[in-house]
């Protein structure tokens, strides 16, 4: 594998969960997101909140809530005389990728300054609630929220699945059942090594089932096996992207 | 603003319109996708199609095609005895996260090592024929490509909006016009300063209106505001996604 400083800090970055009271200053935040902005696939359909009130997760002392904006291009449009007919679901499908690209750049310039970082994915659940604090207009849609601060914790870099089980070469090939061992192997002997649930503190619980594991044989696989029975039903999550303005199924404004 | 190589490479960084023939080794590939497969938030719903069979856009030597991908840890779990029961729009709108922060990993990685690259939307457009062409089996949807090599021209980076646009503290703000004005004139002087769209050789046609610009005032602001009159179907894309086998309004599989 080539190597230089940045391919470094990209292979040795791992989510942070433990922070110091230290706040990032006014020119740090300001910092990360210009590198944020700075991401290509600019539509700039994405915007950020800085969050000081608490608390956070991992007691953070800052989360950025990075959101999905169609507010702003909305304004433009309208000011050189065009309205947005672009149906809602390519709309988010695009401004979710501007959003994610400009959080992607936060997070490695926030290492790069010797900040850590954790995403927290509970926003899109709450984007609604969220949309009323944060007195979102329409068609902003909080998507991923990111504590940052001064890490008091230093892990190493995650596990991960082998290379052959994420990069296909033309076709996805048919993954037999070697492969898929072979990957759950790797992130369950990678998180055990790490006794990484223990020291979290967390099993999700095994739902309808009785509880056979303990931490010293749940890991990953079974971790999110285990989410992965959650939120069957997607009204829930359809009412709040309504309430933030996008109806999925909806034509654009004048189709 | 602070600074350091890191946050001066994502800084300076332009996506690439034109290459040279050379085409990056295996190794530089591994190491790109190595990179992308460290970022965060890893339920590693996203996989990495490598496509050497062109042409692709600016007449790049390689893409690689990036997708939500729940079909592994949908192996992952049965091998577990679970069945993925989550609705497909949480899972899409996690996996599409997944997908783009592996994606943006590899933009950087790929800057770091001297390479260009451009992001392609198209692939979520033209889902179901990729699904086709690359044999993708059910809960794999193309995200985004990013066409790489090594660059026949050095863009500098392009303008984004000014900071207090995109970043709000607790509160979004009412944008006033003069906040929408100096946006847009940041937008437009700049490309227009670059000729960008002469450069590129492309007006999009101004839909169900005379054509009243030319290269020399037709720029960003009216470029994004001509491209939101596009699809006002959500129709194509929903059989798209269907075709993938999402469902956005679907229950889970056991709900």
């Amino acid at each position: 594998m080539a190597t230089n400083p940045t391919l470094d800090l990209l292979m040795n970055r791992a989510s942070v969960r433990a922070y110091t009271d230290r706040v990032p200053d006014d020119e740090t935040l300001a910092t990360l997101v210009r590198a944020g902005q700075q991401a290509p696939f600019a539509y700039q359909c994405c915007s950020v909140i800085l969050q000081r009130k608490g608390p956070f997760a991992w007691q953070a002392p800052l989360r950025l809530l990075v959101c999905a904006d169609l507010h702003r291009i909305g304004l433009i449009a309208a000011r050189r005389g065009w309205r947005t007919r672009t149906n809602d679901l390519q709309l988010l499908l695009f401004a979710v990728q501007d959003a994610a690209y400009l959080a992607q750049n936060m997070v490695i310039a926030a290492e790069s300054l010797g900040l850590g970082t954790c995403y927290i994915g509970s926003p899109l659940v709450t984007a609604a609630a969220l949309r009323e604090r944060c007195q979102l207009p329409p068609k902003v849609l909080p998507l991923v929220g990111l504590v940052l601060g001064y890490p008091a914790e230093r892990p190493a870099p995650r596990p991960r699945y082998p290379l052959d089980f994420t990069l296909f070469e033309e076709r996805y090939p048919e993954l037999d059942e070697d492969a898929v061992a072979e990957a759950m192997r790797v992130m369950d002997e990678g998180f055990l090594a790490e006794d990484y649930y223990r020291k979290l503190g967390t099993m999700v619980a095994p739902e309808g089932r009785e509880e056979t594991l303990t931490v010293d044989d749940y890991s990953w696989t079974e971790h999110i096996s285990r989410k992965l029975q959650w939120s069957p039903d997607p009204a829930p999550m359809l009412a709040g992207l309504r309430a933030c303005g996008f109806d999925l199924a909806g034509a654009g404004e004048d189709a």
